[in-house]
């Protein structure tokens, strides 16, 4: 079959490779209807060094089953799934908690010998705990907004989760990634009344308005802190979304957090430290989060989806096959794309 | 009157100062009954520079209130009141939401213009805010552990509020100092039922488990981490409680935190950056806390320390008087000491 490899640094292709199938009992081999790329895919496209494992991309999808192993009670061939970032048993102490992404016998696709989902099928490690069987066809018209379930509505939900944005909060969303965009949606559907989203690409900031956004900074560092707190009587936001990750965001989102406010970080750190500990713990700031148990918010958000009560699927403005997905990272990467879904 | 005024590392010295008078309206005169020595006193103790402006020292204290400005209502001369380390007016956004140490109108003693504690009186700021009206008389058995509402206990019971500790949780204590000690109180006075500290000192720890820890741990670095683990299901604990500020133990507290678990840190950080921000992330792990409201705390643990369900004042191991308190820093600084009252 074919599966999308990144050798190193922009050198990502579309490779033979051996058929995925059933290794373990409590596997499922699931035929990728949709994936998509992430902004996290970009990290290894503008750093991975020639001479490490190449790897095997992919961390969103949904698809179809086409086997199960022995031991698999919830799903048969045939059934659509949803595959979350990171597959979980969903009986351990952690996924009793809801936070698959800690599972004891989990982890992530496209890492170790788990492959990536950018390629015509994927094996699907505990399936059971995995995977959710979707409602709808394979055709549905709201395949693009079930497919974010599998990550960047989840992550920016789980943002708003753990920044405990409700109503009587502010909010700020900090990057107009595809993710930024998803932390809109949720802080609007956690009820918030004021959304302010902290980006400068034009497409994204229109899109953002329109998924409930209600004021735009498009500065940076010491301005955009300026601008935020003349737009929240001078002192901060109760919640920070902060979805993107480097350390120049993750310095603004704790200096636009109200005393008493809560950063929740979902965009993968790019540090070892995290800066500005110390306005952090004088303004009593709480930082938190993490990767999204998105396998945990699925059963929450998907009757929203299924109702058209938010519409995630729209961050995805380009559609490639699987043959195209180069150029999909290419696109991605250069900002011409918010976010790609790939069609194999 | 006699005041405590450092001048740099390891010059701490008592000078005779202005009398501490009534200069804003809503300022009240306290003569000082006792004061204490925090360990935070002891970082420009080891690094103040001279040069600097000199400082007056001390920010936890009960006395009797000698004099009001015009608008203070809630209180007389002849009142006995304790005063938090920080001071605030109680009816700003912040103040209402019990973050009284991020009052608009507040700020912390021994700094700027308003004088330290650990003097034969001191002028507190927004006196109805700041001080609670204490219902014993200043010669209460109770004395030692009343004055501890004014930091340290406070300061242990918000690293515990920050964490979530409570029943059903498991609770790990980074340092043995009194805020510590004052910690595993507080971790035991809210439910939970195993407490480890991390701590090596002997007198310490004993005092510890008089307190409720049910667990030692006398190692460092990697081996307390793993000591931990083995004490908590290989996972780390739910609720870490940072009680000292250093690198390396703020490292510890995130690294004993098991997935989805929280540190509260009151520690005074004493680095821009914060370490571990990876596995804080990867494991889902909050990291919160900074200077407890020690003031809104007053009111809920006052009625255990009357009652006497908890008593802090045991960490005092030493007792001098004002012109002793050059010898109190140097026995706390070199750990004969737990914490020093000062009894003016």
């Amino acid at each position: 079959m074919r599966a999308t490899v990144m050798f190193g640094a922009g050198d990502v292709r579309i490779e033979n490779v051996p058929a995925a199938r059933v290794i373990e009992p409590t596997d499922a081999v699931v035929r990728v209807s949709r994936a998509s790329i992430c902004g996290s895919d970009l990290w290894p496209y503008n750093q991975m060094e020639y001479g490490e494992t190449v790897r095997r991309m992919g961390h969103e999808a949904i698809g179809v089953v086409e086997a199960v192993g022995a031991e698999v009670r919830t799903m048969k061939a045939g059934d659509l799934v949803v595959m979350p970032f990171a597959y979980s048993d969903g009986s351990c102490v952690f996924c009793h908690k809801g936070l698959h992404t800690s599972c004891i016998h989990g982890g992530f696709f496209g890492t170790g010998d788990v492959d990536g989902a950018q390629a015509e099928a994927v094996r699907v490690p505990q399936a059971d705990g995995t995977l959710f069987v979707l409602p709808v066809g394979e055709d549905d018209a709201l395949m693009p907004s079930l497919l974010t379930l599998s990550d960047v509505m989840g992550t920016g939900h789980h943002a708003a989760v753990v920044a405990d944005v409700g109503p009587g909060k502010t909010v700020a969303v900090v990057g107009d990634g595809a993710v930024g965009l998803c932390a809109v949606i949720a802080a609007k559907r956690l009820g918030t009344e004021q959304i302010i989203i902290l980006g400068r690409h034009p497409d994204r900031i229109a899109l953002a308005r329109e998924f409930g956004a209600t004021n735009v900074v498009s500065q940076r560092g010491e301005e955009a802190v300026e601008r935020v707190r003349e737009l929240t009587d001078g002192f901060g936001v109760h919640s920070v979304l902060e979805c993107v990750g480097l350390e120049q965001s993750t310095l603004t989102a704790i200096a636009i957090a109200r005393p008493g406010g809560a950063v929740g970080r979902v965009g993968v750190p790019q540090d070892e430290t995290m800066p500005a500990s110390l306005p952090a713990f004088y303004n009593n700031v709480t930082v938190g989060g993490g990767p999204a148990p998105a396998r945990a918010y699925v059963e929450e958000l998907l009757p929203d989806v299924l109702e058209g009560r938010i519409e995630p699927g729209r961050v995805f403005d380009r559609i490639v096959g699987l043959d195209e997905v180069p150029e999909g990272y290419r696109a991605m990467n250069e900002r011409e794309a918010i976010k790609v879904m790939v069609q194999p």
